[in-house]
């Protein structure tokens, strides 16, 4: 038997436990150190996974010569001068999406990242969901000829505190980026952006300046045309949905629900129960996936997909999506500068 | 244009109105007669339909050198000696399930129905419905290689008045009989019946002697297991389904809905409302298109079908299903005697 | 009995013979007049129907005295001259989409059509089809709240020949149209629209100067936002789809196919045939349903719907959505002046 | 940390490999002990999950002193001597269905398992299955009031090996057996068996003088009918469906795709890839579950569910199946004797 990979978690908030959990159901995986500046919280995920190392620093972590790579899940300011002390460090890097909400922020890391000699990969998940990932290999096969038109439906269960809404960098950089990238999966190089927003049911995302629900037009390079369309809230479940369509047919893939059982009575037939509740049910194999990904691309020296010029290309998406919502312009992007 | 295609109708009520209705709805077809004892309703459809003839005699109405067919849509009792007047009168006739409640009234008849020089056709109408006969025609093509294996299942959707289970002789020769044409529609020689009885809900059909629910199991010339699920209730509604299995695949006919629209909310997705009520809704293109049928046998002097054989083969496979539900035996039948 | 309905008919092409044979399937009413300058297409639609009178000239029909209203199916740059003619004779008429390409020529008519004594009714017959009319009705009820946003998603099976191309005004205006009406069918007052078009796969419609492909989304006045994704070819048939997404829930149209048989074999299971082929099937009843409720407007005395304001309104909503696309701007549109 | 929970795995076969990745997914559960005659078997289990204890010999095992619990998944002719074992040991037992195929030597064992004071469990892991028992909870809630049938279709993907079928007991012990136990989980009491056996495609099988395929009907005791229908092959993979219908409705659990993705091209509409191959994939989660189960069964102190007796009835039901087809009769069964 080989010696564990080790893992050192940044965040033991919500998303750092997910990513916790599918460390410790990866064979030949350990995590090996935590770090929260919440230090119980730390303490609690250690306990529960059997993690010999915490500690309220993340650079203690990076630094520490006992791990093979590190999973950055903190608050989203943190994540570019984490993700540099890795770099520093040689030690590669998972991290959740967005890299920054601050386009600038992001350039003045961008040449350090380009040169790194470890792999920095970036949390967008649902790339590596099982649907999803099934009809890009169908699109990339030929099985529908050439992509025409990408209709991507994503509305989350319910909005999100008052409190998140206000740091959350808005719609477009919060929710929305998640359909961008997957958008990318497809279409890497998008040429324009066509974006509405509406305020429909939320007086606080209203009073906040943001937007509950939007609709988004994008262009790629090939002529392709894709459509997002968003809400914060929806009755049903998290609704997740994609349809591919090409010259010679469409894939799509419908929402997952917790068991096949369909109920018939005298008021209805065929009805399922509601969808999966959120992304930590919905994308559940999809973050173990993405993590085992991550340790692939470390372990065969390959680039880590998708990375950190996919992380950026996202919040391009999203600045020009809200420049275009705002001014009721179609706004050009240049991704490949 | 032609001179239309003159038809009597025998019996005015529910389902000689479906008829009535058929027959308005083909092009170059007429109605030309009704006959109906119970005169009232005769004159009612005669006055929807505006057909010029109307008596209380259905032996005028065949008689009459007036009709091209005639429809006998009378009480069961009646079918033999009008199917025998339509012979002796050289008139066509399509006759309504069953030819006779009892084996030996049919066997009578037999010899004259073979030998007559009109056709005779039963209105097993289920054979004409668009879903189950795309099944037989995709079977009958090789798509699923040898049939193996027929799953028929069939529940009204509530139970019939006492009075009418009275007359009606058992759920095996009134509602099955409709299962065991559809089993012969794939599989014509049927070999062997084994049948299970159940009384689950109706203390009135109980009380009558008969069963509300039923099991049978037959087995085809070659090897072909059918199974047969009936109920006499169904709370979402008419319940229709039919499954091929064979060698090389499966093909299968789900519920028809009054539309393709579904409800998501927080208690259910992908909710249809109930399915077609009744025959009446459920197979109103299978009555036309047996009619439709029926003329264009007549018209192309080619035999009808389904026939008077095919009405006494499915009375025989009712009556080894009674035995076989009583006696508790699995019954061997010759069909092709 | 009483006497029937007597309409006349103007335009005996391809949709003229659709509304040919609803006439011939409603009860009560009669097929009296044919009118088409290509007399012998005329004179083949009378011989079928029985129809006892023809002309090359529809102002001989609209002025005949022996017509109870006049459907015209002729082309469109005749339908304003005819239109006006009709209100002139005080016959009620139900005109095709659309009433004409030149704003300006409808604005002409605008104000006698609104005097108009008679009604006139527009052909958007998608607003009959049961499936579109059940998913309003539940909307209406309130079953899934507040409307919030509209998916429509609509691709005809194959692109037109070049020469109707030509003529046909554009995407926007000859196939997009019919989505506008059906957004207008929900949130009748739309107050902006925002339209991309590409040229994805016509070399043919692109030399036309025209979009073979096209996404617009409008927002109505209590912000519903409403999205419509269009092709011009569709490889598995028509596809004609429609979710309204509400506070509460949602509720979806999914396609129709021929029948509910589905194949399972080892490539591939639940797989159905390809969808009805188009429009003249897939929206056969629609038509019906059309022409039995402007039928019945007038026999009651209220003003017919969709009437001459809805067709004015698409083409307002269609000429925005021309200028957005080519300007790429958001377009505001007043529909309430 | 409390010490995890010690498990001893007998059989390291293909069944046996299953429970080995099951222990290795719970938390707080070890695998302490393998056993296999075939030891080079048991190594490569023993060093793929880090087993410390390994031998050839089963009882050496059982009477260690260092397990808490013991999975039997060693051939069926050696399970009732490693269940009397355990018992005598003290262990907890979770054996492989069937106990024998030989009812005298169940019984032979029956007494010594009713008065054990340690769990026996068997494995029927469908019980566990999230569908099937999600259909269970609901018929137990009342939602689709008093049940009155149950139709379950359960077709193999492919013949097993000739030698399997020489040993297996017969389609009725081997396949159908967890027909049976699923039947029995809804109807505890089955008071009549009719069964009907067919060969319908293997040589291989009728050689050995077995079916290919079956059909059975049993009677509940509150008069419940159960169909089920059998095939030792299916083109489109492991076919496994549940239906309860009853008074107030149906629930319904069709099979299980890897994806959601459909598929639509001119050819065909809706399509998905085939089912879950076999049982291993198609139940991989009802294994986990059931070990889960079994183990909380041991620390609550709760008896196992199923045991020792839902085996014994199985294989009666079983019995009264093959004479049931063997001499077209309907046998009745006591199983509360």
């Amino acid at each position: 038997m080989t010696s564990p990979f080790k893992i050192g978690l940044i965040g033991t908030g919500r998303i750092g436990q997910v990513h916790a959990s599918s460390i410790a159901a990866l064979n030949d995986t350990t995590l090996q150190w935590v770090a929260d500046p919440f230090i119980d919280g730390a303490k609690t995920v250690a306990a529960e996974y059997g993690v010999p190392n915490v500690t309220e620093d993340p650079l203690a972590l990076i630094n520490s010569g006992d791990v093979d790579a590190v999973v950055i899940a903190s608050p989203t300011p943190t994540h570019v001068d984490l993700i540099s002390a890795a770099i520093d460090a040689g030690v590669p890097a998972l991290c959740e999406k967005p890299i920054d909400l601050d386009i600038e922020r992001v350039d003045a890391l961008r040449e350090k990242a380009r040169s790194a000699k470890t792999p920095i990969a970036l949390g967008f998940n649902r790339r590596f969901d099982p649907h999803f990932a099934e009809i890009r290999r169908r699109v990339e096969s030929g099985q529908i000829g050439k992509l025409e038109q990408l209709t991507i439906i994503s509305r989350d269960p319910a909005e999100p505190p008052l409190d998140y809404v206000k740091v959350s960098g808005g719609i477009f950089r919060d929710m929305t980026i998640h359909d961008f990238d997957m958008a990318r999966f497809f279409v890497p190089n998008i040429i324009e952006v066509t974006a509405r927003g509406g305020n429909q049911f939320s007086s606080d995302i209203e009073s906040a300046g943001d937007y509950d629900s939007a609709v988004v037009t994008l262009r790629g390079q090939d002529g392709e045309l894709i459509t997002i369309t968003n809400s914060r809230h929806s009755s049903y479940g998290y609704d997740q949905r994609l349809e591919a369509f090409g010259s010679l047919g469409m894939v799509q893939a419908t929402n997952v629900g917790p068991t096949t059982v369909r109920l018939y009575n005298d008021e209805l037939v065929e009805a399922q129960v509601p969808y999966e509740n959120f992304f930590l049910e919905r994308y559940a194999a999809a973050y173990r996936l993405e993590l085992a990904a991550f340790i692939e691309a470390i372990r065969t020296g390959t680039p880590a997909s998708p990375g950190f010029e996919d992380g950026r290309a996202a919040l391009l998406l999203a600045n020009a999506a809200e420049k275009s919502a705002a001014e009721g312009i179609t706004v050009k992007v240049d991704l490949s500068a």
